[in-house]
């Protein structure tokens, strides 16, 4: 049977600043990106997703980004790579502690934001990531954009990568996504639940201009950022099981 | 041969910003208090810290405190215990990762500044940090004021403590230290050196108004805010090795 | 015709993180209590709601806080008193300058939270706080609890002080409000608007015990954090219209 | 007669974080670039290198920087033009209360580190600092790079520059600096004096391939981060004393 794992930045409230609908998001997912306290969540959100991640059977994931609360990691920042070794090392050991003090683990890396697009294009940041990763466990998958910087970085270090792809976004002939804020760039629900089956069951997507892309991506990237992203969420999930494909983590 | 632990506060630079001569210290003692980035340290000083402690010898332990950068945690703050516990694992957590990834572990815990003053005599914060250690790792010590509320609190809870005691510090007749700014509250380097000697050969030091107390330490504190209080540490150091007492880590 | 000032926090949202109906509070009172970043609040966020209290004939006040985003100001923070003066006066300048920005002033200043309730009983942050806004303009009011140490302080130092008070919460015999948490201690909506017009109109309010208080207000304290308070602050604003009574600004 | 203002950075200090040695700096230069918070400086410090330059006859400019105390300011951020406007005016404004408060004003803005670096090369952001200043005070003068792009914008918007140049460090023969960690990028204690003398008296600087330039600054930029800039700076302003060179703000 046909499987891929959906996944979700959760954790990422601070203090009293509430973000997402975490529970609505670990039932459509099976693998939840815990935020870990740089551009968002706070040691008690944190522990408190993870605990909600147990109870809901979702792996546990890093996911680190850049220090920066004000812009919710969400910007570039131009950081030395030895610091962001260093930074992304921090982070995950964080997120170790309060996985282990509810009973579980912590599975694999995923980067955040402005961080995940730095090291999909930036051979230096990149690097630096996959340093981390190596210096923490190195038999911890790093989940990373299919056909990026970072994917082949990491492969070239020994690491294992998890690529994944997006639903609700079209891609271009070259396999990169569309910028937000083209027209046509994020998909509407039926067309991201058809998008997510041919992911999964074909390993095939179709770019804007029809060209026939072969992306078979280990996780879909599912989005809980207000009801009608979980919605969404929701939805890609029962489509792909009513297409007979389970939902699975890679771990 | 008599032995006992010194330990002083280590890695609590932050971005540009440079506190303490950590070489020196580290020169000095046994155990290195290393900051976790709440109330100071940032993951590249904290990392750096952690290489260096290894390079000399010395046995690293997580020093958590509050989250307040702006204050250098020397404040009390009234944070819920339920958060204070994730605060503290989260830090611990963090610090362990970067002790490994240059081959060493976290072999105790000591909170810093405001934080180390409440749980010493405020039940609720303490039980909230002595959970957070025995979440972490039952087996991890924690360093405490000796005859604190920390002390016996983590004591029930089944935490092994290490109390410490200060050689620069006069004590008052109920075992606890003339607060600072009171005419007599640090001794000079010599006084300084002879208390270290007879807390570490007797257990024994002499209160301000000429009481004996008993006191066993088994790590006494050092500083290493200025040049003189490292000088003073190397002397302590120095006095100790003199009178044939061994320093040596209590882990 | 008899009026009063209704006013709310406002402004306290921070980056990628939304708090409150901004928009909707607007509509309800007369003057606005603007986050000054250090509780809530980063400057994009601030000058916006400025632009839409002005827009909405709204007066901005200076809602300085601690500093501590985690907390959210709520809780107490020792700071020395010499350093919060130079804090509030950090959080009204920024404020001043954003306000400015958008054609408006800063007209008067309420603190927030923590460090609204550590002044209403503290004698040292009190005389703080006042000092900080006599140097900013002694002209400044300082909005304040009815009855509290910071009203006797502000008004021996010779600010004018705003004393405000709550149609939602029920009062003690002695003026102090009932703690949250207790049973009856928030009122319900016909309670609350009843309470606001006895506010407003005579001056008075029932206590727990059934003693009759003399409150009279120069502002009520109204809600926005979630729907239900939002909802509570409009229909309040309509009781106190529909008893006659004008919603007007103290300045 | 000829004269020349000198500028420096101030009140970088934070919280027990103690960098440079204001006191010494503010006996070499006419104008304090005083920090505001963002990327160093507390409203403690701020107010107390304020007070200290009141008594030094120092002017005072503020210095806003980058929302990035990890970075001490001086990386890029890719942060928004709105967002970047507004968090100028926050600083600028938080700065003029705490000089308002010693009994002085802000007479000029420099922008720190990484976004100096940024509006020297870059539009977008150049015009959102140039907004900044505008908004607050059309009249307030913008201390520039000689030849950068703000120079040229906020000269086009009206605002009035101060074009600065630095004493030590080579030019090369396009105007722009030497790169730091290029040999020969810092120039030693006697050939930083002639230069500062150069510039000053003669409108001149010998670029490192022997191109005379051009440049006439207002200010020449000291530094203050460690004894040996301290002394440099003691001495630049010596030498051009003695060549009859006054040093005078430029406001």
């Amino acid at each position: 049977m046909t499987a891929i794992d959906l996944n979700s930045d959760l954790g990422e409230s601070f203090g009293g600043y509430t973000v997402g609908d975490d529970a609505a998001v670990l039932a459509a997912v099976s693998s939840a990106n815990v935020a870990c306290g740089f551009h968002g969540g706070d040691p008690r959100g944190i522990r408190a997703t993870c605990r909600s991640a147990v109870d809901a059977g979702v792996v546990i994931g890093a996911h680190p980004g850049y220090r920066d609360l004000a812009g919710f990691g969400r910007r570039f920042i131009d950081v030395e790579p030895g610091e962001l070794t260093d930074e992304v090392i921090y982070q995950i050991g964080a997120l170790q502690a309060l996985a282990r003090s509810v009973g579980s683990e912590v599975r694999y890396v995923k980067p955040h934001g402005g961080l995940y697009n730095a090291i999909a294009v930036g051979e230096t940041q990149a690097r630096a990531v996959a340093r981390a990763v190596r210096e923490v466990d190195p038999d911890l998958p790093l989940m990373v954009l299919s056909g990026s910087v970072i994917e082949r970085v990491a492969g070239e270090s020994g690491l294992r990568t998890v690529s994944e792809a997006f639903a609700d976004r079209a891609y271009r002939p070259d396999g990169t996504l569309v910028k937000r804020g083209t027209p046509g760039a994020v998909l509407d629900g039926d067309a991201a639940v058809a998008q997510a089956i041919r992911l999964a069951a074909e390993g095939r997507v179709t770019a804007v201009d029809g060209t026939e892309l072969a992306i078979s991506p280990e996780s879909i990237c599912l989005h809980g950022d207000d009801p009608a992203a979980v919605q969404l969420a929701r939805r890609i999930r029962e489509g792909l099981e009513g297409a007979g494909i389970a939902i699975r983590s890679f771990v």
